[in-house]
């Protein structure tokens, strides 16, 4: 399995992402393809002493920043990191690709260079979120501000194969995340939606749920629009950080709690693997042709490798197959 | 001061909210006037042994329950511990109304029965939430699903007022909840909302935040639409109450760490306290003619107790008056 990597992307850029690479390649037996501009990786892989063993490289002059436009990708920038990656991955030179870089134009590029799934209206962003009984997919968590009631369910029917084909959840219970749990709740959008998905035979709609019901482990697949769908993910995002900064303050408050925090060290260290949002890797720009994950911007070497792996798993477990199948058997009967 | 309070309204209904009010007489030197079916308002009394010092009662035969429509509160149920709460406030026979019961009929009954202050367009739901930098409204909670640009605005300005004048910011930062900081962001809407605030002289705007500002204390005063809002409030809901889930596990998680809890028995107490939504009260029904305050559903005793105080000092600091006399200069201006 090759994974290819914007060597240029994400706050820690190029070095995390290197030493990310190359933890990947080590723990995962996974190959690198890592594109970006030849100077800054050279020098990264030399100061940092990187392991070069499985890593390959492409090189592009150009960087696609975070101040870029999303259309950038694919006009003024051709010749970035980002762009060539995109590129390289439809030419079937990887199996997949992974970026922590700008969100809008790597939907922008894997939308317009990979392309979408035939029948898929909209490509969605598609994180993992801890929760109560394990792991909940949200989609769309920003990819479209404005959504048709047919995008939430592909977005459904998305979020049930990915959840199903990478081992989340035999029948994955799909939500739509709406302002009340009874059917006739929210918007024109959120009413036709649910009947969309209520109708769906492929699906296991369990209905509306309360964003409460997001983390609390309500379903595994959470539909929304892009808009809300980004507010509630950057509001648990922000939440999450407020009672981690809370407990932290707890933990180092006094000298007797300081002792406290030691003898729990151990459940404190499991509870911090299972609230940590980049132990499963990235957000799946779901919907194009081929696999693509959207890394963390704050992506540190570990969260990268965690990324790789979810997009090595993303490329084996054939979920793009399957949603494509699952749109013909729906063509076939519509 | 006296707090006019639904008898009948939320899970624990009537005997915690009967605590609660007999906790606020000796509190906070507060009267209660509580409205509710004279039975089970009697036999709470009686079989809690509740001091009825400073509890008045007038009594309704009929209740508003959850499954009731919003409208029936002016329809099938004038006769209601919340419709004759509400038109009592309406009458001067009390300062302020508190209820804990289903939140579509109080906002209909307010906005019919109290009226919205003359030049605002819409009430909305304004909740209280923890936040890094102390507390945060965030406005509309969930009273509008479906918003115009001068709603946010108005909604700004109202949650401005109430920021500054109950003492939590002398000049409180507005920030619009966008999926992403830049002006352009955002659907028409919040384009176009984004330049009212900007532009309006009597905010201190401080222009898009995320999500994750929201509890990270980006501003005092979080506007946006009620349906973004809400999904927004409950996911960080569920979030928190995902954490606080972990946090237990993790304290009694072995012998050791249970020890560990007790040495740091004060501190988590205090993270608890902080992390505590009802603390500080319920949500404020924003933009009608007298101060109503949305306890939580589930509200203890302590914290209808919360509620009370909180519809006490909205009272006492005038908001209303000042919102009168924002939208007064607001149209003079105009």
């Amino acid at each position: 399995m090759k994974i290819i990597v914007d060597g240029m992307g994400g706050d820690n850029a190029p070095a995390e992402i290197l030493r990310g690479c190359a933890l990947a390649v080590r723990e995962l037996g996974v190959e690198a393809l890592v594109t970006g501009r030849e100077d800054a990786l050279n020098a990264a892989m030399t100061e940092h002493k990187i392991c070069p063993d499985g890593i390959e490289f492409a090189y592009a002059p150009d960087v696609v920043t975070m101040e870029d436009p999303a259309s950038s990708v694919v006009k003024t920038k051709k010749n970035s990191s980002m762009g060539l990656g995109l590129r390289l991955l439809k030419e079937g030179k990887g199996d997949a690709f992974v970026c922590a870089g700008n969100s809008g134009a790597l939907l922008a590029g894997a939308t317009l260079i990979n392309k979408r799934i035939p029948g898929i209206k909209r490509a969605a962003f598609a994180p993992l979120l801890p929760c109560k009984t394990g792991h909940v997919m949200l989609i769309d968590g920003g990819a479209n501000e404005s959504c048709l009631p047919e995008y939430l369910e592909q977005f459904g029917l998305m979020g049930s194969v990915y959840m199903k084909k990478m081992g989340f959840a035999q029948t994955p219970r799909v939500g739509l995340v709406n302002n009340g749990t009874e059917e006739c709740k929210g918007t024109e959008l959120y009413v036709a939606a649910h009947t969309l998905l209520k109708n769906n035979p492929h699906l296991h709609f369990v209905g509306n749920i309360e964003g409460r019901g997001v983390m609390m482990g309500d379903c595994e697949v959470a539909v929304c629009d892009g808009f809300s769908g980004n507010l509630l993910l950057k509001g648990c995002e922000g939440a999450g950080l407020f009672f981690l900064g809370l407990m932290k303050e707890a933990l180092t408050g006094s000298t007797l709690s300081k002792v406290g925090a030691l003898l729990m060290k151990k459940q404190l260290r499991g509870l911090k693997r299972r609230a940590d949002y980049t132990e499963v890797g990235g957000a799946v720009v779901m919907g194009v042709c081929n696999p693509v994950i959207k890394a963390h911007g704050n992506s540190t070497a570990k969260s990268l490798k965690n990324a790789i792996r979810q997009a090595a798993d993303f490329a084996g477990a054939g979920v793009i197959d399957e949603i494509r199948q699952a749109l013909a058997t729906e063509e076939g009967k519509a």
